[in-house]
């Protein structure tokens, strides 16, 4: 099988496996506990959370909180921040903060959503214009997951902040973690990343937080673990992959991102262009090619892929109801656009030689369709 | 290392690891994706979910909500259902639900908190008293953490519907699944449930709810897994872990709990009576036995048992502030009964033989405390 659906999941890497091994045979206390055994446990937490940290923001400057996925993450930031007036995020956002804002509504803020070009991306002077002097939160997501466009939330946020310095500043970064090269700035206060998305395993998130914002409530009462702000026994050998799959990332991020770009073109060429219509920006994340066969069913398409030893994620919202996806509805696609998508997503174990078969495998299933 | 500190974490079963291995290699995907490779890991999702809840439910009645963990499945549950009026529990609880309820008062609803006995048990009558037409929720833990006293849900339960039938009723059962032979009965709406208590992973929880019984929101919003009532990837290699472990437990309960029954009471026989208090009950978890060194640290007792090759629990919060249990003071013990608490807890790996050899380290320990 020829996997490339990496932005949906990863497959574990064997060597994050192998390390954390021991969290689930000698190491396995509760960290809480106050033994030698527990101290153990404890250390990796501390150890794991400094590392995932320096990958991408000055520890003096930021505390990272060990969620149980990018989804809670993303919760706890959007329900901690947006607490009264209004909060603007972007049409092009994961279910995790859209449906989050989508029941602010019912908490008494007003969710507000600015459009998305056609790449994606959100339109940065419309996003803008929605921030008040009422706004508490803004959440832009990083790298879009179903298009691979890049958002410049460092821009973003120090345009924000001018306007209300009192707005939080989110960004949802599950698809950029791990694959883009960047670091926090000063204006981004709360920032979701995740495991199961760079050869970790599901399970296990966490949210970074800027430490000079201290008003961000605890998401999960009890026992006060991550200094109090996400209580529940820590999932110990969750993060212990976290650390070891992070490491492994950012030793080759730029060599990776660069080769998979090429890659990402490749497909692109290799692809019919009768048969296919890009909708990924020639800027976007190397790790991300969307194209839709127009007017085929991306689903049916999908299948025929898989018989043929190729695994490969839609745009489809995975829901009978809404066929489409409504990020890319968005960006303003006809119906025959949306239905044909399809997202081709690597991993650095990509090669080129999984890219010409999957190129080869794709034209083929969209040539054969409904033949 | 003898371990009986299982009432905190367990050492995984290597049985369920070997079993759930393929969730970390062959079979990896996202439940979500609509190829052959997410279809299979969303039926594992199905089948042990199941599983789980045939174990202590009527699959036709409840449905199973898995969670990240049995505090995340707590804080569902109390916040999902008390949302007005008040709310009782008990002095009793775990933190998740003892937090949870205290910061019920910054939303608005007023939490009461029922007086426990001697053993740890909830004084019955003192929290009937507390539900009145206003009472939105009543939690009652099911076996307590702190001394395995076992609180008759099922009666309490029937006597808070018939004083008021709107009320919830919600139980923390993460020491009692798996280990106690019970059912759920009809007037128990939500029960939650823990993995690593029973030889599975620290990631993963669930909260049982009555399928009559709707009106419980989403905890985290989003791509709408669970039947949208917890969104975010579903962690597979976990739930197959807890499937599994659940599984060997139940396979032989009443073995398991009969044996371990034993041992608890050789344990308090070999105990020297003049070094050690007995705070578990008689009637209590076969897993837990609490005592206490009277006037000695229990925390500097634990130490001592690890470098004797025993691990042991102690009563502490964990928490310089509050150096005594929470619980146990309301228990009504006297200072130097709550400084020299120790929890020792079993699991069905526990051996006459670790027993014996815990009980003389446990007395050599005391004798040789301060010496």
């Amino acid at each position: 099988m020829i996997y490339l659906d990496n932005a949906a999941t990863t497959r574990p890497s064997q060597g994050a496996l192998a390390r954390a091994q021991t969290y689930l045979t000698d190491c396995f206390y509760n960290p809480s506990a106050l033994y030698h055994g527990g101290a153990e446990a404890h250390r990796l937490l501390r150890t794991a959370r400094a590392s995932l940290l320096s990958h991408i923001a000055d520890p003096a400057a930021y505390d990272l909180i060990f969620t149980s996925c990018g989804t809670e993450a993303d919760a706890q930031a959007v329900f901690g921040a947006a607490r009264r007036g209004n909060a603007v995020t972007t049409a092009g956002e994961h279910a995790a903060v859209h449906e989050s804002f989508r029941e602010l509504k019912n908490r008494g803020v007003e969710p507000r959503f600015a459009p998305v070009l056609r790449d994606g991306s959100v339109d940065e002077e419309a996003l803008l214009a929605m921030v008040d002097d009422k706004t508490s939160l803004v959440s832009v997501i990083h790298v879009s997951n179903e298009t691979g466009a890049v958002n410049d939330i460092a821009a973003l946020a120090r345009r924000v902040k001018q306007k209300n310095p009192r707005t939080v500043f989110h960004s949802d970064g599950v698809q950029a973690f791990g694959k883009l090269p960047f670091r926090l700035s000063r204006d981004i206060d709360l920032y979701t990343v995740s495991a199961h998305k760079i050869g970790a395993l599901k399970g296990t998130g966490a949210l970074l937080k800027r430490k000079a914002y201290t008003a961000l409530p605890p998401f999960v009462y009890g026992g006060g673990q991550e200094n109090g702000m996400r209580s529940g026994t820590e999932n110990v050998f969750g993060i212990a992959c976290f650390y070891y799959a992070a490491e492994e990332k950012f030793a080759c991020l730029k060599e990776d991102g660069a080769r998979l770009a090429g890659y990402r073109e490749l497909l692109w060429e290799l692809l019919g262009h009768d048969l296919y219509t890009r909708i990924s920006p020639a800027d976007g994340s190397p790790y991300i090619l969307t194209v839709s066969a127009a007017g085929k069913r991306g689903e049916t398409l999908q299948r025929m892929l898989w018989d043929r030893g190729v695994a490969v994620g839609t745009g489809s919202a995975c829901n009978s109801k809404k066929p489409h996806s409504r990020v890319l509805e968005a960006c303003g696609y006809p119906t025959a656009v949306l239905d044909g998508v399809l997202r081709v997503s690597f991993s650095p174990a990509t090669s080129e030689e999984d890219v010409r078969a999957a190129a080869a495998a794709m034209n083929d299933a969209a040539r054969s369709f409904g033949g």
